[in-house]
């Protein structure tokens, strides 16, 4: 496909910077220029834009520090605590930040109601809860269960997202609206996938191996898709709101109804 | 439609206070009259209820003290702003509180489960999310966009009820349950529209323009309806529970599926 | 069904203690034993684990103090009150804890991804919102209904799970991830039901009788599924995601699609 900005480039491909998304450091300055006009335009805000974004030095200390104050509880874990294992995913895992700033770049790239960095990154919970996600699988692989754990109950009950530690999730995700989505414990969702509210990828059977969906990249699914069982969706596949996927998608296709039937498919980028 | 009390009413005419309906004041004397009740039959409640309800002198005073609580947090806004945006905006535009006293009295019309305003008032997350809609689209119209997306972020992470700020929804609205419900950016809704949990009036394609539905007076969408596009559904018409609609349904029709088909047409009010 | 411990034995027979279960007593020894083990590898739950489950006595003194603090908030009922109430649910009523221990043990039974007592307890807001609803449902039978709801709507808030304190629902009942769930006034639900997020047994019509499903023992309701109105689900059947069930099912059948239709008729445990 040849995109607007004149780049051979499908989202079915996989993540990759592209001519028009920032680099880190522009991304930041962005976030603070937007921070700065709002609270100037509204100083109701200020003291709050200040605190959570001005008053910071990186997106990833400023993003720390809104997630300890969200997710702290009086009995669980505190702030301090909670912004420590943060920093500590930060640093350990270059990854999981470049991973975040995809998933930033993504819903500034496909949300048409979201037109500030600043707007995703203070109040959309669907890219909050993938990136509290994204530490608490970095926890899971060290061996940290009981905490990824405990973090992931705290996020379920505050987003009502509940994304298992377990799962692998790419670049450049995007959960819009996001209330209600659940994804399982061996679920693998490709790079570049958007899904709308009310998404399950839920297990079949109780099995103690895979049992859970596998998304290529590229994909999309409709409000309240469930996708059950492991059964692989291709690159760039979507489905329908509303539909039940219990079988394969080959890749470019188009799937809906309850069971999803595919009604189309086309070569790439189509 | 003949209806109970001898007048010629129908709900897809939309909102009207009806002989059964009481008066502002009225209303809140017994809001008061049945505080009092509860206090006394239930001295655990008694505290709550007088500080929320019986030390204040109108209905807006206490759902602004009431919305002042749930919505304040440590970080972004505390209960004394919130409050104070909160009376601004009653004070303001009087045509906020006549259309929550229509959603207060749509509830006790229409939920079986509701015998009491106070209980509405102080309990129904998809009422409260109504009201705090109410005030987020008056700071939208009035360009306080910054303001209006803060509370419409803290709205959605409490009831789990998204609603676009920009969306413009009518008076005797009920949404019934309430979780999970999304009502994008450009939607219409019209009067005495009832929805059930899950509902979605989502966007289609990333178009600038009205990419939302239009939603007729009357109109009743049931549990997980999933409504796509710039589709408009005529007054009085009804949607059963699961469906997904992506296209025109006509005046008192009942449509139903994946996707939905009409499946019944009638006069008004039969 | 014989069953993997030798035992002849089905869901759908109703709620009983088998061979591998855990009597009371040793059921509390195991959530300490895993409380401790979790403490020592990762010493950042370790104040959390300590305050919540070994500094208590017994499982329902550890669960009435979590809830406490989970339902507490600055104006309508402190964690004293709460903690007060749960107690004397407990005291007052053995069958409530008895439930509540079948419910743990359902869990374990039955969730793949759960493989602890104490994660259950401490961190699956499905479980832990069924056994706030029954405590709702004690205060609602014994009359207090205005306290039953008020813990019911912060029940609602907190977790989105809405079960209507007058329902009633049998032993060893599992709500898997839970969100979105909706369980109306008269709704009954039997005992060893599993269902997952986003099912609603809703209300048909506006009528004051009974107006909700009446879900048979074993039942399986899959993600997503909406039953209407008195319908009856017979003991053994399943009902697949995204299904809308309008019309009875005979006992161990398999209904699925908008409507659901049966696809499958089985003698018990086959």
């Amino acid at each position: 496909m040849q995109s607007d900005d004149g780049e051979d480039y499908h989202p079915s491909d996989g993540w990759r910077m592209r001519h028009h998304h920032l680099q880190k450091g522009q991304l930041w300055e962005r976030i603070c220029a937007e921070a700065r006009q709002d609270a100037m335009m509204e100083p109701r805000l200020a003291t709050f834009l200040h605190s959570v974004v001005l008053s910071h030095r990186s997106v990833e200390a400023a993003f720390s520090f809104l997630m300890a104050a969200k997710l702290a509880d009086s009995m669980m874990l505190g702030p301090v605590q909670i912004m420590t294992i943060f920093r500590e995913a930060y640093d350990n895992d270059p990854s999981i930040l470049e991973a975040g700033l995809a998933d930033l770049q993504a819903v500034i790239d496909r949300d048409p109601a979201c037109s500030k960095y600043s707007q995703c990154l203070l109040y959309f919970k669907g890219f909050q809860a993938v990136q509290c996600y994204r530490v608490t699988h970095w926890l899971w692989r060290k061996g940290r269960k009981a905490l990824a754990l405990a973090i992931h109950s705290r996020v379920c009950q505050l987003f009502d997202v509940d994304i298992h530690p377990g799962a692998r999730i790419g670049r450049g995700v995007m959960l819009d609206h996001a209330t209600g989505i659940v994804i399982g414990e061996t679920a693998v969702v490709g790079e570049n996938v958007s899904m709308l509210h009310h998404v399950s990828l839920g297990g079949s059977g109780t099995g103690r191996g895979v049992r859970h969906p596998n998304i290529g990249h590229g994909v999309l699914l409709g409000a309240g898709v469930i996708v059950l069982g492991p059964v692989n969706l291709g690159a760039g596949s979507k489905v329908g709101a509303g539909s039940v996927v219990v079988s394969d998608i080959p890749e470019h296709c188009v799937a809906v109804g309850v069971p999803a039937k595919i009604i189309k498919c086309t070569s790439k980028g189509e």
